[in-house]
């Protein structure tokens, strides 16, 4: 928790060569390469002005489609599915966004990341009611189409899972692809009922100071939630991406806990219970604790560290030449804005400042990019992100020292990918 | 073209009833409901603390899916599509958003508008390239390794096609739903290289003026674009939501003219060519050009007018009940920003302010909303879109005026929804 607060010391922060931080470098660069021997992966000069038509200009196109799908030439870009129960428990466990193949800020819903506790209940819109009770003055259910029927709000936040990047913690570095290791996040466009609206229309009472959020899947995934919260920037979400929720987001309606761990936004929600203190559910204290080195637990550590992660190059990749690359990943911080990615090419010794896209967004992922110049020596990749308060994303040794090493949650550390001479991108603990 | 540039009076504006203009209305109204007999559609009294657990609960859930789609309860959600010809031609039509069931700004991929001429070619991107030409100091060729190896940038753009809301010229109004009518608009997130990028690379020579771009389909559509345009804000797009392009998107790389003529976003974009003058393609004589009452016809019309639709509620959907309703839709400029949206709900006599998000983006999609209460009476919905340069959405009979009967693009005229004493929502000319 130090780390995650520390202030930054922009002394520390020094410029890389020249040519990192220049995209007209990039561009000269490209220009040469397509007149020389090099020119493997950019443009080619073009030796006649070929013209001559591929297979498919020649042919009438398919016909439309009520609802579209990706081309089958992309197949398969799908989500990375972890299933520590195997067989036993097929619906327990996660899958994570290929963060490694997708690019700006929205994640499509096909791939966002999915913690299921119990695996994913179908649920028929006209059977299911949301129930508000506990310290209100009017008890209320809400059909579905009367929750269609309130006033909406639409916003775009991330999700991350509050045990995202746990894998990066095993003793080796796992060679596998990074969004196997750090997918479990996804952004979405949200739409839906302030919470608020709904609780000042059942009344709340003056001892009411948490609630009860409980899912209507097989295990009744349940949280605490403080009601400042609730009053701030809670949602019921109901629209993800224009588009009702997917049945694995919670279809069809969950809570929406801007920047809190994924999992207090609790999908399938079926009841909101205004209660006095927390009910410390079995979800909040057999799990989602921070196990710390003397052995005691933190409790209740709702919000999303500043983290971010370079997506391109990245884990299991292989640079094919020598060249320019465009550095891209992405950041994000459950207190906020992101105000600057830094990105080093050297382990952290120099850092510079990437480009940043969403940035004016609370608790919205936002997609950073630095031009880059492989010069086909080792390099260590990194990016260390600044939030609105002030928080930087600790390194892997600072962030470690604050916990036990049995804990899997919060991992919000440094993360680095080495790149060999032969171009080989790994993922490495430094 | 007057009323699209037509400034705006702010004298016209007057005030609806305080109800219109008050969330807090809408919420005491919910809250009351409730409490009485009226109070279908909204929040029932919880008569016990109903916890039975519905079947699903019972149950374990499903296993994880590499790639979701909608819940079967959402089924079907699909686009509108119009063939024209039939299966004489069955590529050769539109599919229209069905923009009265989806929320927010973001288009989902798969419901994204299309407007294809030749079908959906299905093309192997190893095979793909791009050529760019012409008046350039170095013919250069991309495969599409190359450019998913360049610089890129992400922004939101809506594409309208410069035939929608055509089917709004019948000589009477179709009862049909809203997307059928004025969904051949999307907005997405678009992810790709700022084709001033390439063009620099290349070397535009000094005669440059204008491009040729053509399409990889069959019907080689082909738009001439002013380089200025081109070396503005048009980009070379690879990715939408976060994913490679959609097939009917323009897999693998279409053009992005943000603003302009949906068709002008040429797709499966095969060759760029710099010339001195437009070309003339058939895609810009025959089709294309607006017809005026005169004969004479106006070509490289390019910029969509600004324009607004409510989608919530709309034409063929019915009101339950008498009470508060949420009149929610959508906005957008070709120029760049909306600035504000205006609902009326007696036929244009007077108007309120609705609240947008979005509107800090330019050439993207605004969702606007204003709560609203029903009383019974018949009432006539309107929205009417302002952008940033003061240009305001034109009534249909001052649309009509400007052209021949026969045009059946660039229609941005208001759209009048009338809801009967029974509820109905029809489609009529106001």
């Amino acid at each position: 928790m130090r780390n995650r607060k520390a202030k930054h010391d922009k002394s520390a922060v020094k410029p890389v060569d020249a040519a990192v931080d220049s995209r007209r470098g990039f561009l000269k660069q490209g220009a040469a390469l397509v007149t020389g021997a090099a020119a493997a992966g950019l443009a080619q000069r073009a030796a006649a002005q070929n013209l001559a038509g591929q297979p498919w200009e020649r042919v009438y196109g398919a016909t439309f489609t009520g609802y579209g799908q990706p081309s089958r030439f992309e197949q398969p870009i799908i989500r990375h599915i972890i299933r520590p129960y195997g067989d036993l428990a097929p619906g327990s466990g996660v899958a994570l966004a290929p963060i490694e193949r997708l690019e700006g800020i929205i994640t499509p819903s096909s791939l966002h990341n999915v913690r299921n506790h119990s695996g994913t209940p179908e649920i028929d819109p006209k059977q299911h009611q949301l129930l508000l009770h506990g310290l209100v003055a009017r008890p209320l259910t809400f059909s579905m189409e009367a929750l269609l029927g309130y006033p909406m709000t639409t916003r775009t936040y991330f999700i991350e899972c509050s045990g995202n990047s746990s894998r990066a913690l095993s003793p080796q570095p796992s060679q596998v692809p990074a969004g196997a290791m750090h997918g479990n996040i996804a952004c979405s466009e949200w739409t839906g009922i302030p919470l608020r609206m709904l609780l000042e229309e059942a009344g709340l009472q003056a001892g009411a100071k948490w609630l009860l959020a409980e899912g209507g899947d097989s295990a009744h995934m349940s949280r605490s939630i403080p009601v400042e919260k609730a009053l701030d920037d809670a949602m019921i979400a109901l629209y993800q991406n224009g588009e009702r929720l997917r049945p694995e987001q919670g279809y069809p309606v969950r809570l929406l806990l801007p920047g809190w761990e994924g999992n207090m936004n609790v999908k399938w929600l079926r009841r909101l219970k205004a209660t006095e203190g927390p009910t410390h559910t079995k979800d909040e204290t057999s799990k989602y604790t921070d196990l710390l080195p003397d052995g005691r637990a933190l409790q209740f550590t709702f919000e999303m560290g500043v983290k971010s992660v370079i997506t391109k190059p990245s884990s299991t990749m292989k640079l094919p030449r020598t060249g320019f690359y465009e550095i891209s990943g992405i950041g994000w911080s459950g207190a906020g804005r992101i105000r600057r990615v830094e990105v080093s090419t050297d382990g952290g010794a120099t850092w510079a400042d990437a480009v940043l896209t969403g940035e004016e967004r609370p608790k919205c992922l936002v997609r950073f990019r630095l031009p880059w110049e492989w010069t086909g020596k080792e390099a260590l990749l990194q990016s260390r992100a600044i939030d609105e308060k002030g928080q930087v994303q600790p390194a892997r040794k600072a962030w470690q020292a604050q916990y036990s090493p049995a804990l899997v949650y919060h991992n919000n550390s440094i993360v680095t990918w080495a790149v060999g001479t032969d171009g080989s991108v790994k993922n490495v603990y430094a």
